[in-house]
Parts: structure tokens; C-alpha cells; sequence
């Protein structure tokens, strides 16, 4: 028999078509699902998205034995026991299992179970509320919103060799299977001190370059300063004020050299020069942009590659009836998976309001349907040793801000809570008081074991709850938290 | 020369008087002193109370290196390093410098920085406003407060044989010197599962004897489930329904018998029975009672040895003058250092505004003078492995306080961020929601790590955020924290 000649599919149409599976994109489709909206993904990788596979999963199952580790030396009693090298072998294992061996069988039974559909391929708008997939596969339409959760990727800067070098990215720093002998990491944000604590822990040299002159620049000071001193102590040959000329590897697996801008000047050209560094592995950990360079946003009238604009409820400005949403690291408003988790949850909710034409309070600032915390207090944990952990505006930010502010430090090794948690505790926090309202604007901890005393801080800032009132919510006794009650009774005088 | 006769020594007049320098006498004489009045504290003991030599803090330096071994072991890459028991001289040399070998210079001189006296000797009331030390050898009066600040003792049950077989109690069991072979502890409460799971890593077999039929009753029942299975498995004889008939110890510091009720029938009269227990050490950790049995009270019209009544600012009701406060544990209020000390700082702002002649405003249950997180949001954190914490009321509480609830259970071990803390995390949370207000009226978190993550709870319960905006306060991901999202989701549905 001839074969039947292909016809054009029909355009199959949801309420809610969401370009990208990662947590956010997962996130937006179950909320506008769990408001009676129809909703399908379209991925063209891995439904679970970066966090589930390079990134928050398999770095925290990296970075959790070294705090674990150091946590247990600082220990009297225990000491000895934690000492020597970790068991690399063991912890990459068990990071292959956290990122689910790089298969995605797991989210795709969570999206069966959630009812939200899946199209496996490489979606592109092709003008409004309509998505190609794969060149025309499938087509399909949006009745209400086509949302972009596409995310991020790293960027390489325009360093001669370096593309040529293939150099690890984020993605090969979490995923990789084995220690590198030496490993040179560029970039002093959360990936570059992340990945030079655990790789450092796993076994590997570490050269730790960066630009500036100290880490976490977006922290407060200390943070990095903190960081700094603990990644020196481990080892991590730290070199601040560091500029990559040029990175040369002349085997694909071979030595990478990496060539910094002397001090004095320029090294001679050609051969290892005396600030040549020459690794067996190189990490660029310098910058994001998003991914939307081929999704089709020119159809729309819209720039690809470019950061999506957009208002608080998460819809891209200045398209045309509205469809279109930009949501998680896309739109550029904080580039962290619980914030695109976030977004995900109040662009879900005004999907559906919208859809059901209810209409969404502007004036509303922490109504259901505007990311307001996203200008306000975004919390970040960065895993390293000492954890260093912040929510709102930094004294920094407050400045720029145009905020009337105090700014009240403790050092945290003079808590009681904190000199029991790890013998010769070094820690500090810091909060920022606006004075005219008199509720706090942010906190910043760094410390061991301050990842879960964030979220009190978190929820003072979101929750707007005056110092009046902080006074009353009691620290445990002998926790860390009661650095809280340091601050306060500094601040009140 | 003959030698002068001893005359009386006039009084010495201060604003405020403090019977008792343990956390709670300290902090109320130091926000005293801050507001401008004159204060001295009368203490026949160490300076720094239980709290600094017997309790939290000698407990808390026991019980770290346990929680931080199992941390340890639950983390790939490192579970062999953390085998073994712990280096018990060096978990008690530590100890022994936590409880600053128990020596008060460093707090007598924090006194003395913070121009506050000391006297140091037995105190009793003597009539209104008036306190003699020793028997005569001072007299002290007091211009505007007294504060009962003497805190609370272990009380032994009537059991025949117990009181002359010298068993531990919370002091002993904090202090000792050596870690008994076979050690009995009696009572499932806070000190009971405490110092069980320290004598246990330490290397003493233990067997914990509970009356009732489960541990820790005071907090939501998983809590006391969770760390029963634990103590169980670390090698603890965990025995609910247990009445302790007779102890028998013939010669002191020998072996002591413990006779428990047979369940099927009393056991036969003497020699070792089936049901007796012979063991090196016993600790009794059954229930406490004020230390006002040896304070004047009578002096003033009050029953010695009675828990003192007292109002939202501490002051003891039926007292002409209004002149007595009692604060920390002699009230019976909440019988934590933390919460002492929190009633300290109110009483101490109450005490100072009506020196001043300013009126306290009883209708502000939330303002500087009322302790009202005592009835709505005391936290408290068992440092057991896993850790329990808990703020706020039970369901079981809620219930009995006639509000209209509902109860939000999370499974901890399904939260990311807590699975990658610990391989095979075990652990559970719950919210207790306010139907009519759409607030939080508690939380409980139980689980190895939680305790810092109770103050998130505590800030929410006390600052009454609505639901709706912690719907804002996003949990940076990959934390336990992020259990709060969990739980919300299930509560929005």
C-alpha cells in the first residue's frame, strides 16, 4: 500500500502554553491547571529543568558533606574522626542519584499526575499565542497566555581561546564525574565559590580568580570576606584583581593554560609566562543570559536574546492583548530557582484571573498577584563554609535606594548558640533598619549553620513586622537565632 | 584592744531589688539599670544561675557532638569518618569549659560593666519592699520593685528508697565527671530525652523509664514518636508505662536498684526481681518546683514554696503596693531560660515606666510591657537527634483553647532541601492555622536541623503575619525552610 501523505497537523489549543520545564515552568502550569486551565509544556531537554540537574540539586549534594565535615571538626569530640579528604567517589554517587542520573522519568510522572501535558521539543513563538514546535511538527495555540521559562545559560566573556578551550560551565562543574588534578575557576559569585569549595573538599588544587577585589560582590561586604578567608584556609589559591587574557588547551582533554594580565604589564607572548596558569580544568562562572536567542520573540516584535521586560505580575510589557509572560531567570528579576518558583505562582494565579476575567489589584502591592518580593526580599542562601545567607536590601542597597537607615552588626561567635554550634565559631550578621517605618529592609548571616535562620528573616521582611513587634518573637535558647535578640537590643539602645 | 561591738548596718536603699542571679535576675537588673534606676542582685550561688553551669549550657555542649555525628553520618562521603562512639573526655573537658568550670568571675564582671551590684548571700523578704541577706548581716530596701527571680529546683516523686539512694538530677546529670556503665533515667520530658541522648553517644547503656506512653507530651505527639524511634535505635531501653515502685541503693555511690511495677502485678519484696533494674546511675527528671520556699514570702502575706501568680507585666498579684514581681520560672509561666529572660526585659520596662510615673497600657497585649509571647508564642527546641522544635499551641492546645483550626502536616523527608541535608531524612512538620484570623496559632518541626528553622515560625506567630503574606516570604531553595512552601500549598489547597 502507498503511505498516506502527511498532512499538517491541526492547532491544538491549551488555555496556557509554557515554553520551558524547569521549576518555574513546572510551577506556572500546575497553578493555572490547578485553576481549571488547560496547560502543556514544551521542553527541549530535560523536564525538571537546570536546578534538577546542574545546578541547586547536584551542587547542594556536592557542597553538603564539606559543611557536614567542617561542621563535625569544629566539634570536640569528633575532630579526628572528620579529618582527611572526603570520599570523592562516594559523594559524586550520591549526587548522580540527587540529579536522578540525568533522567527525567520522575518529573515526567509528576506533570502525568499534575494533568499537565508535555510536548518534547524546541518551542518557538510564531506570532501571538501561537508556539511551533520543531519546525512545525506540532502547532500549537494559546487561549490565554503563552508564558517564557526558558531560563538562563552561562555566558562566556570574549577572552581569545576560551571558547576554543571548551572550558566547564556550571553544567560540567555539577555534573562532572571525576576530581580534576587542578582546577582554575573564573568568577567570585555564588557558582565560582560554590564549586571551589566543594571541588577543593573533593580533592582538587584550586585557583580561584576573580576580577574585583572579593566575592559576593551583590552580599554585604563581610559575606565575601568570610568566604574569602575560609576558601584561603582550605587551600583555594585565591587571586583577586585577576584578568584572563587568554586561555590556550591544544588537546580537547588536555592542559588548559590560563593567561592573566601581569600586574606589571603584559607577559611576553607565546609559552607559559610567569602568571601563566596551566590546570587540567578551567570554570567560567561570569554571567547568565537568557534563553531566548531562538524562540521566536522577533515574531512578536520583541528582540531575541534579549531579558524579558516585565510588570509585576509577570506579563511581558508592551506585547499587544497580553498573552505573553516572562517568567523566572528570563525577565532578569532575580535570577534563583525559588524566585522563579515564586513568579511562577503569581503569574500562575494572574493567568487565571485574568483568564476568568477578575481583575488584578495594581495597588496591591502583597496581593495574590504581584511578585512583589522579588524587589523586596529575596532570600539567598550561598552553601560554602562558612554558609553565607541574605534576604532584602544590603546597606549597600538601601544607600542606592534613597532609604533613611541604620545599619545594626553582631558578631555572631558571641552568641551563645552559635560558640556551642562549632568551638571557635566565626560568624557575623548584620541587619538593615528602616527608620521611618521602623520594620527591617534586610538581613545578612554568615556563618556555619545559618542556612535555616534565614527564613525568620525572610519572613520580617516580607511580613513587614515591626521591631516593636520582633521584640516579642522570643530566640530559643541556646540557638544560633538569638543573635536576633542581639540585634534588637542593639538597635533599641 | 577590745574588739568594736557589731552594730546593725543602716539599710542600703536601691530602685530594684533582685532575689537570684541566674539569666533572668541578670536581665531584669540590667534593663532596670538601662531605664536609669539603680539596681543590686542577691545571690547565694553562682552568678549566671542553672541556665550558665547546670542546664542549657553544659546540656547543649553534650548534646552538639551527638547531633553533629549523626549529621555527619547521614551525609555520603563521610559516614565511616563519623563511626565509633565519641571522645567522651574531650565532649567533657569541653563541657567542662562551657560551664566555665563553674566559676562566675566572668559574670560577676559583666555585673560589675553593667553598674550593677552585688550581694552575695541567702535573700529573704522582710515585709514590703525590704530584703535581709544572711540573717541580718545586710539589710537592703527597695525604693520602687523587688524581683523574685530565684527560678525553680528538680522535685523528687515519693518514692520509697529515692531520696536517700541520691539519685542525679538536672545538675548532676549536666556535671558529671564520668559517664556512668548503666544509667536509668526516669521522666520523658525535655531533660529526660536530653541527657538520655547524650549519656547514650557518650557510652553509657541507658534505659529510660516513662510513665505515661510516650516522650515529650507536651509537644504534638510526632514529635516524641520520632525521637523515641531514634533513642531506640541508638540502643536506648525506652520503656513507656513504667512506674518506679522502690530504689534501693545500700551503699552510697554503689549500684542502685530500680523496682518498677510489674505490669502483670507488684514483683516479690526484695532481693533483684524480674522487673528490677540495677545500674550504676540514675537520673530523675520527673518535675520541678519553684524556689520560694526560703524567700520571707509569708513576710508579705504570699505561701511559701507556692508558684507566684503574677499579671502580662510580672507583677505579683495580691500585693498592696503593687512592689513584687516574679519573673522567669518562679511564675510558672514558661519554664525556659529564654522566656525568663524575655520577662525580664518586659517586667524590667514595666518596673522603670511606673518609676517614672508612666501609665502601662493593659489594652496593648503586643507593647513593651506586657509578656504576652508567654501564652501565645513560646518557642522551644529539644536538642535531641532529631531535633524538635516547636512554637506556639499544639493542635491539642488549640482545642483546648476553643479556637477554630486547622492542622497542615508536612512529611520533612519529601523536602529537597532537607533529603539533601540527609541522606534518608526522617522527619515532620505541622502548622496549626487560626480559621477566623488566617493566622499561624503554632508550628512544630521535627528532624535533624530544624532547630534554627523554628525562629522563621516564631516571627509569624508572634508578628501575626497573615497567611496571604507569607505566601511572599519565599524559602531560598535548595533549605528545609522551603517546608514552609509545602505547607502553605496544602493549606491554600
Amino acid at each position: 500500500m502507498a503511505a498516506t501523505p502527511a498532512t499538517p497537523a491541526a492547532d491544538e489549543a491549551y488555555d496556557v502554553i509554557v515554553l520551558g520545564a524547569g521549576p518555574t515552568g513546572e510551577n506556572l502550569a500546575d497553578r493555572a491547571h490547578a485553576a481549571g486551565l488547560s496547560a502543556v509544556i514544551v521542553e527541549s531537554e530535560l523536564v525538571g529543568g537546570e536546578c534538577s540537574y546542574w545546578a541547586c540539586m547536584p551542587s547542594k549534594a556536592l557542597l553538603r558533606p564539606v559543611t557536614a565535615r567542617s561542621d563535625a571538626r569544629r566539634v570536640p569530640g569528633l575532630q579526628g574522626a572528620a579529618d582527611g579528604l572526603l570520599d570523592a567517589p562516594a559523594v559524586l554517587t550520591h549526587r548522580d542519584a540527587v540529579a536522578a542520573h540525568w533522567k527525567d522519568d520522575g518529573q515526567v510522572r509528576w506533570l502525568d499526575s499534575a494533568g499537565i501535558d508535555l510536548v518534547r521539543g524546541h518551542g518557538r513563538l510564531a506570532g501571538p499565542r501561537r508556539v511551533v514546535v520543531d519546525d512545525g511538527e506540532r502547532t500549537l495555540t494559546a487561549r490565554h497566555a503563552v508564558a517564557v521559562c526558558t531560563g538562563s545559560r552561562p555566558v562566556l566573556p570574549p577572552v581569545p581561546g576560551l571558547a576554543e578551550a571548551r572550558p566547564w560551565t556550571s553544567r560540567a562543574a555539577t555534573s562532572s564525574q571525576a576530581v580534576p588534578g587542578h582546577l582554575v575557576v573564573v568568577g567570585g559569585g555564588v557558582v565560582g565559590v560554590e564549586m571551589a569549595t566543594a571541588w577543593r573538599a573533593l580533592g582538587a588544587s584550586v585557583t580561584l580568580l576573580v576580577r574585583g577585589d572579593g566575592l559576593l560582590p551583590r552580599m554585604e561586604p563581610f559575606a565575601g570576606q568570610l568566604v574569602a578567608a575560609s576558601l584561603t584556609e582550605a587551600g583555594v589559591d585565591l587571586r583577586t584583581g585577576a584578568e584572563v587574557r587568554e586561555v590556550r588547551r591544544e588537546i580537547p582533554g588536555g592542559p588548559v593554560t590560563v593567561v592573566l594580565d601581569a600586574p606589571g604589564g603584559p607577559g611576553g607572548p607565546g609559552g607559559a609566562g610567569r602568571d601563566d596558569i596551566v590546570a587540567d580544568e578551567l570554570l567560567i562562572a561570569t554571567g547568565r543570559a537568557p534563553r531566548t536567542a531562538d524562540i521566536g520573540l522577533e515574531t512578536v516584535g520583541l528582540a531575541p536574546g534579549s531579558w524579558l521586560d516585565v510588570d509585576d505580575t509577570c506579563r511581558v510589557t508592551g506585547v499587544t492583548g497580553g498573552w505573553l509572560y516572562g517568567v523566572g531567570d528570563v525577565n532578569h528579576r532575580a535570577l534563583l530557582t525559588h524566585q522563579g518558583k515564586y513568579q511562577a505562582r503569581i503569574a500562575g494565579a494572574a493567568i487565571a484571573a485574568r483568564a476568568r476575567g477578575v481583575p488584578i489589584l495594581e495597588s496591591d502591592p502583597w496581593g495574590a498577584h504581584a511578585a512583589t518580593a522579588d524587589t523586596r526580599a529575596v532570600p539567598q542562601v550561598v552553601f560554602t563554609d562558612p554558609e553565607a545567607a541574605s534576604v532584602g536590601l544590603t546597606a549597600a542597597a538601601a544607600e542606592r535606594a534613597g532609604h533613611r537607615f541604620r545599619v545594626v552588626d553582631q558578631d555572631l561567635g558571641a552568641v551563645a548558640g552559635a560558640f556551642l554550634y562549632a568551638d571557635g565559631y566565626r560568624g557575623r550578621a548584620r541587619m538593615i533598619v528602616d527608620l521611618d517605618r521602623e520594620v527591617l529592609l534586610g538581613a545578612t548571616f554568615v556563618g556555619p549553620g545559618v542556612s535555616e535562620l534565614l527564613h525568620s528573616a525572610t519572613v520580617a521582611v516580607a511580613g513587614e513586622v515591626p521591631i516593636e513587634r520582633l521584640w516579642h518573637a522570643v530566640p530559643a535558647y541556646p540557638t544560633i537565632s538569638e543573635v536576633w535578640l542581639r540585634l534588637l537590643e542593639t538597635y533599641r539602645g
